[in-house]
């Protein structure tokens, strides 16, 4: 109870800060307050809405509990308005959003086992859960997506998504070991940031 | 009986405009004859494909119903080989544009509720199925999706829907007071286009 | 026993084939190893993710058995080691990449057809199954895609899937038939491509 409670809270804290780095992004290229809340909805809930169709559990969370999509658009609409201040935050930005690819992850992956998709299926499910939110941000913005560009991103949610695998496999995936795998993959994610560990590109 | 035969025509209207708009886009980036039909059919179904997927119908409506296709691919043939003409035809396009956002607004909402889906996420389907389509186009075509950039549009069939919700749970929702919802869809859309209205862009 | 094994090959002969020219596509655009992966990925998979989806059938088969996304990822990797090389071995990639064409359209419109879809709808799925991973490629790498602006190869994947429902109408659909329609399919795509035959497009 208490743990479905926080899982809860933890994916709302996840939902909010990618709808503030899509509202963000679409503030950068100018589109209007519809617009803004738009992108918002699609980077915090596209790898979710992908994860649910992919499972077939249909209709998408997203689309089911309206919880999620409210807070979304709250998120998006807020950072409309109070952007400016944003650039100050950036560190915070930052550090929530390898919290929410730490926490997206877990939920995704485990959503994936339990709905009897096989191991490999399910840390790419997780995977996506994570970073597709993203992908339909840039895609919707006009860019090439900056998860397949540089940085380390996808590779530590897929990293986590194989522990939580793992973990479920062995049956101690409980809140305790979840929640040390989430907190991995943000800690990971921070030391990749300041270090600036980035992918190899290929020789032209 | 009659009124589900003045739908599917009302349906079949929208498809056919929808078409038109995606034929047009394609046309100006040189798209080839097929990148028009595809494109069309694009801009037409898309957003009732991606409904139907939400909402667990599969096959989604446009392979499930052979004249939505046929509809939507004649459409953008004969916009192929007209399309100087419909440069003088600007304005009944807009028309019907405006129907079709009403139209499509009012079948894709009540769908979702009949499906099951939440009041909240029944708007949200609702609103994607008169948007999603035209999303899907200018991705296509390489653009930033206009729905996103300026104009009252996406807002229209949000309101919409959440007035076909209101009617739907007050078990008034019949084919008068529907169709005066996409009635009054196309008004203020009409209204909007003819005002300039627009939504407000972030500060930056 | 030996057909369903041979069509197994051929379909990860295929998702290989189409997983290198997702890779190069990625290459092209100095995306990093990780991009490299993703979007081979997607190029060899997403037109069956697209494909199940439709046809109802989660998780699509590209979660469900772990050989096609491993068989797709090695594919990229290979690439991202080995490209320069591929310039010499073009003209080997374009005949694979027919003999992809065909056989997606063959088990795309099949699998369509054993789902109930509709004959109009099968051949549509069938179609999308062939160009969905090409489509998607260049969505990711911000490019207008390919297939919709010239060359003769989505009409030729419309045409073979239209000859699949006839044989599949007709009870003669079996190893030999549709060999030979995945075989014409290949031969004309590669007679368009010396032939350099282009669809029309519009007059400005």
């Amino acid at each position: 109870m208490t743990g479905s409670y926080s899982l809860l809270v933890a994916d709302l804290i996840g939902v909010a800060v990618f709808a503030a780095s899509g509202a963000s992004a679409a503030i950068a290229k100018r589109l209007d307050l519809f617009g803004v809340a738009f992108v918002g909805f699609v980077a915090a809930l596209g790898g979710g809405i992908l994860r649910d169709l992919v499972i077939g559990a249909v209709p998408p969370l997203a689309f089911a509990d309206w919880r999620y999509a409210i807070g979304a658009v709250l998120a998006a609409v807020a950072t409309f308005w109070l952007h400016p201040q944003l650039n100050r935050l950036r560190r915070t930005v930052l550090l929530l959003d390898a919290a929410g690819l730490g926490l997206f992850t877990v939920t995704g992956t485990l959503k994936a086992l339990h709905a009897g998709v096989p191991p490999v299926g399910a840390c790419l499910v997780g995977m996506l859960t994570a970073i597709g939110g993203g992908l339909a941000r840039d895609l919707l913005t006009g860019e090439i997506p900056v998860v397949l560009q540089r940085d380390i991103y996808a590779i530590v949610a897929l990293g986590g998504a194989v522990a939580v695998t793992v973990l479920n496999w062995a049956n101690v995936a409980d809140v305790i070991t979840l929640g040390a795998a989430a907190a991995a993959m943000t800690g990971v994610r921070l030391i990749a940031l300041r270090r600036r560990w980035s992918a190899p590109v290929a020789v032209p």
